[in-house]
């Protein structure tokens, strides 16, 4: 074996890039909007992509607009994916789904400079439309990558703008040659920001994540009867509007109710016509529900369902469901939970194991391969925000878990019955 | 005195130009929808204006865009003025406001048609943005009129669409040269639609309408803490989207514990960024609350006040109120109820006393002459709405009404000792 450097990563070379791609859809205050497949998104991909080919990676697009640049290894076969999503919410922050991303290029370049060569080759993807914010489902991309979801059927998905997928992935020029579902990876480690306080509450700095909370998202349109705000008496009403915000309370008495880890959100809503003084005619609400157990998750949504029919029957108005998404909870590989904790712990670093209260693409790698996601700290536990920030520290510590992470599954010849680092020749003592 | 027919108004020719008034903005399902100073509203103005440029009027525009179209009476002094308003809100009907002018329209074209020519002025009038549904507050043409609003007040007015009263004013070609407030009328009486249920369910063809309920309009805009829907614990929640809801809520509560005529709606509902998966940094919400009693209004306006501030204080959110209008209730000269009850029964028909439910341009006028309404039945109450239907037998009715009205003010040497029809050459036997 050749003498090779043991590879570093560059904090500050990462922290660069991240500021540099937050840059682009950047608002006042310090966050990105970067809706999947619009010009912002397009100006994203194009400034990763670039980056990918500075490092000589062979970058393919697939035809859901999934990016993975791969770095050959010695030997063939899948390659070890890390990887997570550059498009964000309106008011998105700078590290959702950019710090996976930008954290395994940072690998790659670590590899690169250190002269280092996996025997398993190495690979860093970002998959389409994981925040759903503009094309619901979430986790879009990764789940046609993993075969959920047909390339067809992703072209049809509705924006919210009233675009089509299909449409915007061509006019972005990210509609790629490659099929759906994508190649197995052999292993597949996304890192991510908690999103939540629990690790800053607790000062730890990593979570090795144990699985993802279901989650259901659905869209409820009730129709009622438009009228003269002024005139039309209280008894007589038939107001769609008073109806959807009265779900929302109820959304947050079923919370109260059943208590953490459920949560419920109210984030959308539209009435027709919307006026000051005009009954609305229609009202279209979207409720988000999660639970980490699939059986509670059911439950809620029962309860849920059972309390809108009996508020739209005592006001008189219908209700049209739609399903957005609907995933189970997703439990990841017991291997790769305890790979990352103990490499946490050969660094020295805290650690905890956690669920994720986001959704996130591993949970749809996990259908194909063994898949995990180390956690770093969220600063007051903020995200969807443009003050979401994660302390330089421990993004690097989170990077260098990543690193020695798949290093090991690169690396080791059986990596899942030498559940250490000793077939690293580039471990820290 | 030369022998003229007795005036007779033509409901076809009443009806076909409330049809063609309705294809301007017309909408599916039959509504028509004209906001203020809109492409649409500038065409229905247009409408109008030539019509009335048809009939010989003298038709005069003014600073805010009221349209005034005189007929000259044998002796000087101001006119005998009729009205109402063309703008519609987003949902309209053909008949609510547009009734009353080509009502009034009719009047002067049956006794032009009849060579009547009456001893005071006639007038017909459209006053602008009635329905306040593009810019607040409402009624602000008539506002402005009777003195309750400066030109350069008006002309500041924004719109929902971020647009400029004055601005958009100018752009449809009706900045006039005419100053606010106008010439006081001699009297004002409005034909309208009842846009309520009261007419038909009692059977009665006219309402003799004494007064208009107080109006009061806030806007409440909340802000609390854009966070992640998945991983953001209920607890540790600021969401300005749920409190503004649950005010919606309170509205509803307040109602149903003040009862009637108490009425009070959420019309309009805005969250930043409105996305499923976002828990808003932003809530805004209007509240129109009504009553015919001031001081029950106050403290309904007090007592929801006190409950928003509670609610708000609960989830840790900021609120801002804002006033977009604010009319306490108007009692309407009780000559002009009299008179109009009196040339109702003259008429041979049914009719009863009714406070307003709505505002209306007659509450304005009554801050500088004696004014008044008549009221004709809504269908099914309906209105603010496509299916607005009064059906053609007492659209002529009231049209009749409002005739033998305005005759008896512009024809009888003293109108108020005089209170029946003894001085009307014209009246029927």
């Amino acid at each position: 074996m050749t003498t090779v450097a043991s590879p570093r990563i560059d904090p500050e070379r990462l922290i660069a890039r991240l500021a540099q791609l937050g840059e682009i859809g950047g608002l006042a205050g310090g966050g990105c909007a970067r809706l999947a497949l619009t010009d912002a998104d397009r100006a994203g991909r194009d400034l990763v992509v670039a980056w990918m080919r500075d490092l000589g990676l062979a970058v393919t697009v697939d035809a859901v607009g999934n990016v993975v640049a791969t770095r050959p290894g010695r030997e063939p076969g899948p390659p070890v994916m890390m990887g997570s999503h550059i498009d964000t919410v309106q008011t998105g922050g700078l590290y959702d789904g950019n710090l996976g991303v930008l954290a395994g290029l940072e690998v790659l370049e670590a590899l690169a400079v250190a002269g280092v060569t996996t025997r398993r080759a190495l690979a860093v993807a970002f998959f389409s439309d994981e925040e759903g914010a503009r094309f619901a489902p979430d986790m879009a991309g990764s789940l046609a990558y993993a075969g959920g979801l047909s390339a067809e059927a992703a072209h049809d998905l509705a924006g919210i703008d009233g675009s089509r997928y299909g449409d915007e992935l061509a006019r972005i020029g990210y509609l790629g040659p490659l099929p759906v579902p994508g190649e197995a990876p052999f292993a597949y480690v996304e890192l991510h920001i908690e999103q939540g306080p629990i690790l800053e509450a607790e000062a730890v700095t990593i979570g090795a994540v144990t699985g993802v909370q279901g989650i259901s998202w659905q869209e409820l349109t009730f129709t009622g009867r438009s009228a003269h705000a002024g005139t039309t008496p209280m008894a007589l009403r038939r107001d769609p509007g008073h109806v959807a915000m009265a779900v929302a309370g109820a959304v947050r008495r079923l919370t109260d109710a059943v208590g953490p880890p459920l949560v419920g959100t109210v984030g959308r809503i539209s009435l027709h016509p919307n006026l000051v003084n005009v009954v609305p005619s229609s009202a279209t609400i979207t409720v988000d529900l999660r639970h980490t157990d699939e059986a509670a998750l059911a439950a809620a949504e029962q309860r849920l369902a059972a309390t809108i029919d009996e508020l739209a029957a005592a006001e008189g108005v219908m209700v049209e469901r739609r399903t957005l998404a609907r995933f189970e909870p997703v439990a990841f590989d017991e291997r790769i939970v305890g790979l990352v904790e103990r490499t946490a712990a050969s660094l020295g670093l805290s650690h905890r194991r956690m669920p994720s209260g986001a959704g996130h693409d591993a949970q749809m790698l996990a259908r194909v391969c063994p898949a995990g996601m180390v956690f770093v700290p969220s600063v007051g536990g903020i995200s969807h925000n443009v003050t979401e920030h994660t302390e330089p520290d421990d993004l690097a510590a989170g990077t260098e878990v990543l690193l020695r992470t798949v290093l090991h599954l690169a690396e080791a010849v059986d990596p899942w019955s030498t559940p250490d680092h000793t077939e690293d020749p580039w471990a820290e003592p």
